[in-house]
């Protein structure tokens, strides 16, 4: 079996014509992806320097001397460590925005940029500018921490991404060259490092590349990076007994966890450290698991994914509980208020899951996907595309991030740009790339994992098929899908997700009910399609009270209410102050309406409520009484567009 | 009117007999204060040394020469700035046991240290070791931090304290000289210092002093400490400044406010900031309230102590919601997990209170008194007066702790000794000075504030009376007082408190009924008194569950459970894990026992309750069901005795 023939359908084969994804494409097209230009060039008044295109021009004029981009000689590296990867993000997802919308002012930039890379790149292929500009004596020292292979493995990606995109190789070669390069140095033959990415996304995106060159080395090197990880002795430990022994996490219960790096891969069934790095690492698994059909290697991915849906991600996709090392924490440990759930993990996560359906198509792996999508990612940008959320609270109180410690990493409102600007550019290369998330072709049979307005192609059982989906979802659950078989009837099987978070739905073929087998979460279609076969689902979609798992201590007595894949919130704007005080009423007594003008369209939903009364007196403690409590409509709004109206407090989870 | 008459009875005009604080008391003098000492005295193996009593020896043979304590003259000053207030607070709570229970070798020990604390005084009554140690030229250039004028006052009510107990004056008169050595360099005049302490205590221990010496400059250094505190400009700004504007509070919301200096102290109506520094000046500036009768300052008072019970006191006394700062944070914010609640900010708010009530016998103040008591003070100390809280967390999750960073500060297990070991010898003396928290004489009244087994004398109207007092509380309500009035009956007043927690009770005087009115919440009966008056109490003592006010977020939907003066909680030792996950079963639906053999005897409620049911798949959110509950009899211990079965969950707030 061609295990390759599992991945999506190309973004190139997909064209979204979306009323809700649309605008939020466009928005990045023509907000984002220009002012994160002008950023990485330091063009933005009042913001502070990115550095990232000047580090990148002076490491070419210290490489080639007769090159001069007017940065003096004697300037340092400025910003991160891992500054170099903002452009490479800025790349990828400007690439993707070539396909659906070809713009060649976009296409010079990208030009500019990759010329001013490629020429910072050394004779054998290296290509970092932290240590081009300070010493590259001192490189693939401190692989634990300094980011290099983080930086290698997201020009990868937008090596890859620019190519399929353009068809332009430069930046493709040079990686291929710097690939080449790491592989000198890194490895498991003796005289080579036997080491790995400290943040990890290099192994995911080696099979990408390998996706291209199809060159084993290429899948080599990821599978070397995965099997290498954790393993005895340890590689960071060595390290950093070379470094002096400056552990950051000497302290800490996650030690070498931090780094997915504690044990070997293969044996961490619980997803822990470093939220961004765990599922970046976990997706590169989950390629590698596919590709090389390794069992235990697919089994510690399955209970990873199990881990993290089942124990550790909260209902809007977001996940990392911790500020304290921006990670993971334990299970069932999901505090609302301090939660990190950094915009990027979120990001991770719904990497995570594609990969696991490449394997198998299984409704949870999409069901995560989708909730990540439409709360816990989307929820990290504004809704002009101008401000962004690091961390994803499911909580805001505006005193208690002033005053409260706990909290200081939780923000009100979205900020303009991060010095670690790590989750502007990654939202734009999860968007502007949605189309690589719709459809799948897995042996035969076409699935669809993403309901949204759009027009696909493909080929199976020798034909060309193309469908095309029309929708109001997620604010409507019908959805419309029809067939065109230009070169006559193809025969296969059409896989339809039936969404987790819906209980009743109906299903019509050509205007007949129909009610196929449902497995994994997918009714199966087998039959032969011909043009103008229309399928028509209308998933129920009533608001839904949603409890969690008596083992969470932080949401006892509480509900979250949603509607479809949307996770709703109440929001000070529309329900005041003191949310706490505020209780659902009967369930069942809500109205839905769509407000089109409110938040750039959304469908709002009021609840019966009651609000507690205050006391007669001022006590802060009295014995139990009766509740006093008077009438409060309640207003929900979708969480990810909290924040959009000025600072004030926010709540997912609503006493009941 | 002298105001000084208002002070409550001396400690030796009281003796203590009570089943309940007898053995607490015997505990700390035969337990805590010996192990102290040694500890002083660097003398307990295996734990860290204090260096406290090796600093006076060397401070003491810097500064003569001819001394020889056998500590090498170039050892440095050991252990925190503030090292010298152990010993201070050590001889304070020695000297207040030696009322109660005389004990010559202890005497010695007093003597001993006391010799060798007087031999480092300076020549001009200066000491404070850290200085003499490191260079005198230093002296008074950091009081914001430095702790200076801290030990100055922890010396200044030892001085009192021993005094007081055993009549010899040469710690009194070595303080009197510190004193005069510090008004000669802080105070209003030019060429003064302009300043006061980083660390509040000089003002309560000051007017203490004056309550000995009747020396109007003890009051009036006192008054000027207040008085200068916050005024602009501002002093530790200054004082910052000429540091070199290393200020650790400069990204705090906190700033001055930290150290209570952001402005007068007679706008500060909020409590903020460090919380034992809060409360303990906040006990100065009722002290000094109290004796000039500034209507300013005792309003103020009022102001911040309504604050501090209305709207920033855990239900057990404890003060401090946020380990940032060890401080106050903000009205209703009372996170019960990572709450701070330091055993000493404890004791300082007992100390607040008791002065308030020195001011006007209400029953607010002695409410607050009596809760801090039976609950967030004594929760400080292990059972076997081996081991302490710094901090008194109202939830307890042994993983947490681990894992979460939020919680470090939160011990599962009381420990032995602290670097920074204020704690224990804070509990060693006011359990010690108990005496002088029961009963006060107020312009002719006598008024009882707390009861417990105990005899006292006072004189009013001229003549000598006693009374005795008999009680099993706090487990039982009843109370019986017995008046002697050996020369001849005595008229007066006789205020009984009806405590706050208290909803229903009976007065009998000499076996009849009485109804006397009740003012303030002291029943108030005029008299003249006899031998053999008697007058017997029954507070009825039902089970409580008590709720908090709704502007608090974290006590939705739960209530905790009280009787009398005792807060209760949950264990993991009699209820298992995941408290989080039970339930109060029908209000009323309880017994009481008193079990003579657990937790060196506690009185115990079990409760109706339940638990939910795992569910039967193992997802984290489902739509919202109706719970499955089991039913689970809660077995709730007080409060203060948790943490003495080995490490486990605990919590004091549990659903409903």
């Amino acid at each position: 079996m061609d295990r390759l023939n599992q991945i999506p359908l190309s973004m190139k084969d997909i064209a979204i014509t979306d009323s809700f994804w649309s605008p939020f494409m466009e928005r990045i097209r023509t907000k984002v992806i220009p002012y994160q230009w002008e950023a990485l060039n330091d063009r933005v008044p009042g913001a502070e320097p990115s550095y990232c295109m000047r580090n990148f021009k002076l490491a070419a004029e210290l490489t080639h001397p007769e090159l001069n981009y007017g940065v003096p000689r004697d300037t340092g590296h400025g910003g991160m460590v891992f500054q170099d990867s903002d452009v490479a993000k800025w790349i990828e997802a400007a690439a993707y925005s070539l396909v659906w919308s070809p713009d060649p002012e976009l296409e010079k930039s990208l030009d500019e940029a990759i010329d001013i890379i490629c020429s910072a790149q050394q004779e054998d292929g290296y290509l970092d500018t932290f240590y081009i500009i300070n010493g590259l004596d001192k490189r693939f020292t401190n692989l634990k921490d300094n980011h290099e292979l983080y930086c290698f493995g997201h020009f990868l990606e937008a090596a890859a991404a620019h190519y399929e995109a353009t068809g332009k190789r430069k930046l493709l070669d040079a990686l291929i060259r710097y690939t080449e390069c790491i592989d000198k140095h890194i490895g498991p033959e003796e005289g080579k490092l036997h080491g790995y990415p400290g943040h990890e996304i290099a192994e995911m995106a080696l099979i990408r590349l390998y996706g291209i060159t199809k060159n084993e080395k290429h899948l080599g090197l990821a599978k070397y990076f995965i099997d290498e990880r954790g393993k005895a002795p340890l590689y960071f430990e060595e390290e950093t007994k070379r470094n002096g022994n400056d552990f950051h996490w000497k302290d800490s219960y996650m030690q070498y966890q931090y780094y997915q790096a504690g044990k070997p891969v293969r044996e961490q069934l619980v997803a822990e450290g470093h939220a961004v790095r765990a599922v970046y690492l976990y997706s590169g698994m989950a390629d590698v698991a596919r590709l090389t059909g390794d069992k235990k290697l697919l089994e510690a991915c399955e209970a990873l994914f199990a881990n993290i849906a089942g124990k550790q991600m909260y209902i809007t996709g977001a996940i990392g509980q911790s500020a304290y090392g921006e990670a993971l924490s334990y299970d069932y440990d999901l505090p609302n208020d301090t939660v990190y759930g950094e915009t990027c993990a979120a990001i991770g996560l719904a990497f995570f899951a594609r990969r696991m359906l490449e394997i198998a198509p299984k409704g949870m792996y999409a069901d995560v996907l989708e909730k990540t999508l439409y709360n816990g990612i989307i929820s990290g940008m504004s809704l002009d595309g101008r401000a962004f959320f690091y961390v994803n609270p499911l909580e805001a109180l505006p005193e208690a991030s002033l005053k409260d410690r706990r909290m200081r990493h939780v923000k009100i409102e979205r900020q303009r740009w991060f010095v670690c600007a790590c989750c502007p550019p990654n939202i734009a290369r999860i968007v502007s790339s949605l189309g690589g998330y719709v459809h799948s072709l897995n042996t035969g049979t076409l699935y669809t994992h993403l309901y949204l307005g759009n027009e696909a192609k493909f080929t199976v059982d020798g034909k060309e098929v193309s469908l095309k989906t029309e929708t109001r979802y997620p604010w409507e659950g019908r959805v419309d899908i029809t067939f065109t078989a230009a070169s006559g009837a193809a025969f296969f099987t059409y896989g339809l997700r039936i969404p987790g978070w819906c209980r009743s739905y109906t299903l019509e073929l050509n205007e007949e009910k129909i009610a196929p087998a449902v497995q994994n979460g997918y009714a199966l279609l087998k039959r032969s399609w011909k043009s103008g076969d229309r399928i028509t689902c209308v998933f129920d979609m009533p608001v839904v009270l949603v409890e969690s798992n008596p083992h969470v201590r932080e949401n006892r007595g509480k509900a979250a209410v949603m509607r479809g894949p949307v996770v709703y919130c109440l929001e000070e704007a529309d329900n005041g102050t003191e949310l706490y005080r505020l209780r659902l009423g009967t369930p069942g007594a809500y109205s839905v309406t769509h407000e089109r003008d409110l938040l750039e369209g959304v469908t709002v939903i009021s609840f019966a409520g009651t609000r507690e009364k205050d006391w007669s007196t001022d006590v802060l403690y009295r014995p139990l009484d009766k509740p006093a409590l008077e009438d409060k409509p309640l207003c929900f709004i979708p969480y990810y567009a909290w924040a959009n109206r000025g600072p004030g407090e926010m709540t997912v989870w609503v006493n009941r």
